[in-house]
């Protein structure tokens, strides 16, 4: 394996693993201001099963002789997720909680994308398989929020203060 | 409608022409920072389509007697995407780009998401037939990025400086 290219297999793999470290910090925020039952039970599904993801991705980095260094990209996109999370308890939690869970969860599974490809031109393919089944994870929580849009736009009103929603329709 | 429902759906089309006239700068940034000429041309076409759901929302937002105030989340997540892109100028464009990209995306689908049913709800149906046709075009550019992940990883191991690719799976 050429040195530059390990370099960045590494730096990819470290890069993963400090994005679900913050991820499971966003979720405990986020199942903190879920009301709902549901919602609630999936993000703490959700948590375990990134924890696994993490720890998946610390053997990897391990098994490449280095450690994580957690290092944060100043002020990048995950930093700025995390804020708007601790902001949404401002107001309107549900929907912003929804909308920033759903971009979070494709912005990991383009982070996977990416790392199981570079893994695989590394010929670390341990690497691409924990890339691959990290992503098949992500993808099935970002189906899981598919299917509550309804709820997430009834929860979104109702934190803004809209009660008579059934009301509207007949206007 | 009732008053508290109409202010919501009004404050929800104000924030989506916020969020895209944020994204046509961010399109704007990666034009300039993007060399391959498909994905340049691609990223222009989608500046094009999303001048035009802006305008459309434009429209909606005229229909109900209210003009854009732009206003920003502060701290938001778009403004940290925008963050992330014009940082990404020091390295590593094309694999940063592709993934705040692919974020951006799914960040609109599900404001689109929500806004299409919290219109339905205040029995606004031209502004939930916008919404619906935004998400579709925000749906086809996503589908783009995800035909491009090949490509990209190449692109960002080059922008890093690893060169030795075809070399590596030799090794």
């Amino acid at each position: 394996m050429g040195t530059d290219l390990k370099d960045q297999l590494t730096k990819h793999i470290d890069e993963a693993i400090a994005m679900e470290e913050d991820v499971v910090r966003m979720l405990e925020s986020m199942i903190e201001t879920t009301d709902d039952v549901d919602i609630k039970r999936e993000l703490r599904e959700h948590k375990v099963e990134t924890e696994r993801q993490s720890q998946r991705l610390r053997e990897r980095l391990e098994a490449h002789g280095a450690e994580p260094s957690l290092v944060r990209e100043a002020g990048g996109v995950m930093g700025a997720l995390m804020k708007s999370i601790v902001d949404a308890a401002r107001s309107e939690k549900a929907g912003r909680n929804a909308r920033d869970g759903y971009a979070t969860e494709h912005m990991e599974i383009a982070s996977y994308q990416l790392l199981e490809r570079i893994a695989r031109r590394a010929g670390d393919e341990e690497t691409a398989e924990v890339a691959r089944q990290n992503r098949g994870e992500e993808e099935a929580m970002a189906a899981r929020l598919d299917r509550h849009w309804d709820r997430f736009a009834e929860l979104s009103l109702r934190d803004a203060g809209v009660t008579a929603v059934a009301n509207a329709a007949a206007q």
